[in-house]
């Protein structure tokens, strides 16, 4: 059983890189920003996060990027499963509260909009997440739907169009991951722990790091529930989703 | 010599593969959608677009697809040079007018909004474009800055940031496909043609066909005469930028 983590930031994955005593080995080829971190133990861990952009000293978050790394983790390692964990906004209004941990059962886009006919549907995407019967029943989680974005704000256009999706976290690279595994027929689960409430920014800022700390710490706790499934081979994945 | 170009979409890929009778060959792998048209007279070329979505029938156009399509392209056929081609909006108050080509000189994104340090200007792009003397000489286009985005249409936010970068042409891929090609450290060519108007939406369908034939034939011309330079051995390219 293989297990693939996909990570948009190096401080999101660092928890579980230090938890699961991985090792850093060597990158995709000489050009690409991604860092892989393994454990052959079993279960066979392997973590990509999508790197940093030297330039800017800032991480590769996004759908591009996030894209990316899956395909090439894909073709790499041929993952049983990939999970995509991280922090997201909330919408305080549809249920979420800081702190949460959600199990993600679809994954739209709220900035790609394509007024035309067929092209509409494709560009909000809307794909639905393997809910693995004995993952869902372990976890001590709320499940929702998710919306991706490129930005980390929200437009008058964004919200109104998460809000016709009835989601209730947003993020910045989940739907890619999504649509990546989804081309590949790989089962994929997306955690998301909720630091920031979208719909209630004046709440969100009082004390923003005990909120990471707390989401960070709900997600490391959630995701070694599912990895103990994974140990105790309680789980079965059918590879031909 | 090696040219790569990359199309988003098969219709306006199509008159380049019939020109230069490029014929379909494997793809990538079984699960990801582009499709690959080669020809491997001098000088060596290949086509790839993104792919369409079955569901949907709508053709994979945006920057993950755009981004995934690089990667897999330039890992593949380690080309000497990229050439991205494709229709466009263009913006009159800042000189464009239908059936414009454009040699793009700069590449931003206008929905990556990260407004956090380092982040924001990692989320605008900004990525200079390889301008080659023999290419910028002959061609008889105009050269712009483009701004790339996920949504065909322009919301208020999008339109401040495009006014913000100077943008005379918007599309949907140049940025991301500028993004991986400096990661390999590729010469990257943008030329765009600008079939509506952006800031002037009442002067688009008056006879949009007609416009988008004008945009497509004045972008096949510009490409030929770049094909020419490279027949006639008239561009030495630095590999090394």
């Amino acid at each position: 059983m293989k297990i693939l983590i996909l990570v948009a930031m190096y401080q999101e994955a660092k928890p579980l890189v230090n938890e699961l005593s991985l090792k850093e080995t060597e990158p995709f080829d000489d050009a690409l920003p991604m860092r892989i971190f393994i454990n052959h133990e079993k279960p066979d861990i392997v973590l990509v996060i999508s790197g940093t952009d030297p330039k800017h000293n800032a991480d590769y978050i996004g759908t591009q990027a996030a894209a990316v790394s899956a395909v090439m983790a894909i073709k790499k390692f041929n993952p049983d499963i990939i999970l995509n964990i991280g922090t997201a906004g909330g919408f305080k209004d549809r249920g979420a509260q800081i702190g949460d941990v959600y199990l993600v059962t679809q994954a739209f886009y709220h900035d790609r909009r394509i007024p035309l006919p067929g092209y509409d549907a494709y560009g909000m995407g809307g794909y639905h997440c393997e809910m693995i019967p004995e993952i869902a029943g372990a976890l001590n989680v709320k499940k929702g739907i998710l919306s991706t974005g490129d930005s980390l704000d929200a437009q008058p256009c964004d919200l109104e169009i998460m809000a016709k999706h009835n989601a209730v976290v947003k993020d910045m690279e989940g739907a890619s991951i999504v649509w990546v595994a989804n081309l590949y027929k790989k089962p994929v689960i997306l955690l998301k722990s909720v630091t920031d409430l979208v719909d209630y920014p004046e709440e969100n800022y009082q004390d923003f790091l005990n909120n990471l700390h707390l989401a960070s710490h709900n997600l490391k706790d959630q995701f070694l529930k599912i990895l103990q499934l994974f140990t105790e081979n309680k789980i079965v994945v059918n590879k031909t989703i």
